[in-house]
């Protein structure tokens, strides 16, 4: 079966949340012993859980997050305040637990997978690292297109695959590390969201004001140059993407496959999920968006996928950070749902009628 | 000692966090291995805790609730939706781990301690539940003082007594459950935040439009005959409070004293955090406003209190739900800033200059 078939064949297996589930759900949330509704965003948290997993018991005990990594041949033109080399140390980092992302999952109960797709570095056969490597890297979209379509579809299939290894999974989410990677994003945000690439770029790592607006005519260059072309987010993803987004895309879609619990992290994130939501219409119904990013185009992919995020923290960093605490917002929703007394169990007056 | 002096005493041992500690926090979190700041809310609360706590790592693991439980006169003016017996109720359903407030602990890693300052039934000695009862609820605010004077410090000094006596302590937080006290609550708001009844009062557990407006004449009403003395917090706490509102209060200051963090909840629980803070100028420098809650005056007091919250979860359940759910967040703060590498650790490479 070739690539195309191959993910076609994937995609075919993903499915709607079961609103059935949900409209039991939402009987057994109105019967708990508290007034209805005053448990405010876990609630309906709870009941997408039990549509997505097709439970009256929606679980959240195996968590997972991929940290997918790759590198991008448009950091030669200066769009990130950090060198390439920094996206390899930091999955060194990470597979010593040293990261924001490694302790996050770590105190929400996360097993951590570290994904490399197209690191510009050979880890080899290195403990904690998941070698799928497609290619050193990207090349640089200012100057054509980013990989091949096989490459972006390999990039997916890797991410479907990955997932789909796992054993038991009720919440998955995607995090990523690969320096330049919000240059890629932006323009995947000008081409669905239909943002200027004015409005789509924004500070990634700590860029500052000059440096983004070169960048901003980095992203304008990639769209005026490559014309991806919308309606193919294959195009889209092999012509302005990147490896660990491609990647990403495909945790998500193996994540539906599976029927977990979609937990999207910040911008980079976004723009994964978007490509997913076009390869799979309808996937979304699967997302929770975990928290609001300072990226300020995040919003027009949250807008775009109509996601309203858990958690504001004023966090910035990427890796799934925002994910992983959201993650126990997930928790906290299957757990007061499957676990409180309902109204009759614990003998709960009636409201006074007046 | 008469009951002032015994308040006096424990109020001089609150000193004010270690700002040469929140210096070298400071140093600390700008050399972990990310951009600095991208970790948003997270980077300060750490610090916070650093000098709160006055430890150069600080600490999550002992993670305390104190629901405190009352009843409230005030409710034979039918300004809660719910009777008074669901107080008692509430408080059986806790002490089996079937509430909202037990099963987020729980899921939190929250010790729970329920504390019977004032409910409108006698627990004797029920497991699970401290009986330090002042009264069998308070008396009608609209008709005369909710309380003696005496009564409302004995409330305060439970609170730090219960405190006082747990072994070690990270972070506290004061839960409640007293059918009607969201209406002392608001007469609490009008007499600090400046806000007239109609703006201080809402829904409470879910009256209508027409019920709010009664309400709103209730605490007028209260306002206008007990007069409270703003410059004297233990007036204003007898004349329009609770019972479970003044223990709260302690709860907030015997947790300063012990220097451990306090996490506030929702609304009641931030009039009881700016009596405190009117009792012990300062102390708010202990707080973390845990969530917005959707009662519409508790911004007022989170406004009075200088205090943005971290969550923001559409909830209104009041219990301590919200900052159960908070309390978490501080783990993540307290984590990351402890177990991350640093920069010089990880050997990540410096930004690049232009």
């Amino acid at each position: 079966m070739d690539l195309e078939n191959t993910l076609a064949s994937h995609l075919s297996q993903i499915s709607p949340p079961n609103m059935a589930l949900a409209e039991s759900a939402a009987k057994r949330e109105a019967s708990l012993a508290k007034p209805p509704g005053s448990l405010g965003r876990l609630e309906g948290l709870a009941i997408q859980l039990a549509a997505i997993q097709s439970s009256s018991k929606p679980r959240h005990e195996n968590k997972l997050m991929v940290v997918c990594a790759a590198d991008h041949g448009v950091v030669e033109e200066g769009v990130s305040p950090y060198p390439q080399s920094v996206t390899r140390q930091q999955i060194e980092n990470f597979s010593k637990g040293g990261g924001a992302i490694t302790t996050l999952c770590a105190t929400a109960g996360v097993r951590v997978i570290l994904l490399d797709v197209g690191v510009n570095f050979d880890f080899k056969d290195k403990p904690g690292v998941i070698n799928k490597k497609i290619a050193f890297g990207t090349k640089n979209l200012a100057k054509g297109p980013a990989m091949t379509r096989d490459e972006a579809i390999q990039s997916v299939l890797t991410g479907i695959e990955v997932v789909l290894a796992q054993p038991h999974l009720d919440l998955v989410a995607a995090g990523e590390m690969g320096i330049g990677n919000t240059t890629p994003s932006s323009c995947i945000c000008c081409v669905y969201t239909g943002l200027s690439p004015e409005a789509a770029t924004g500070k990634g790592s700590g860029l500052d004001n000059d440096r983004i607006a070169h960048k901003v005519s980095v992203v304008r260059k990639a769209l005026d140059l490559n014309k991806p072309n919308p309606v193919d987010p294959i195009d889209v993803l092999a012509k302005v993407g990147g490896l660990e987004i491609g990647a990403m895309t495909g945790v998500y879609l193996g994540a539906a496959i599976r029927r977990a619990g979609i937990v999207i992290d910040g911008f980079i994130a976004a723009a994964a999920a978007t490509l997913a939501e076009k390869l799979s219409p309808g996937i979304s119904r699967y997302f929770i968006a975990g928290h609001r990013s300072q990226e300020p185009a995040h919003q027009a992919f949250l807008d775009h996928l109509r996601l309203k995020p858990l958690l504001d923290l004023n966090m910035w960093l990427g890796e799934g950070s925002g994910a992983a605490i959201a993650m126990f917002v997930a928790q906290c929703a299957v757990n007061h749902f499957n676990e409180m007394r309902t109204l009759e169990e614990a003998s709960i007056d009636d409201p006074v009628e007046v």
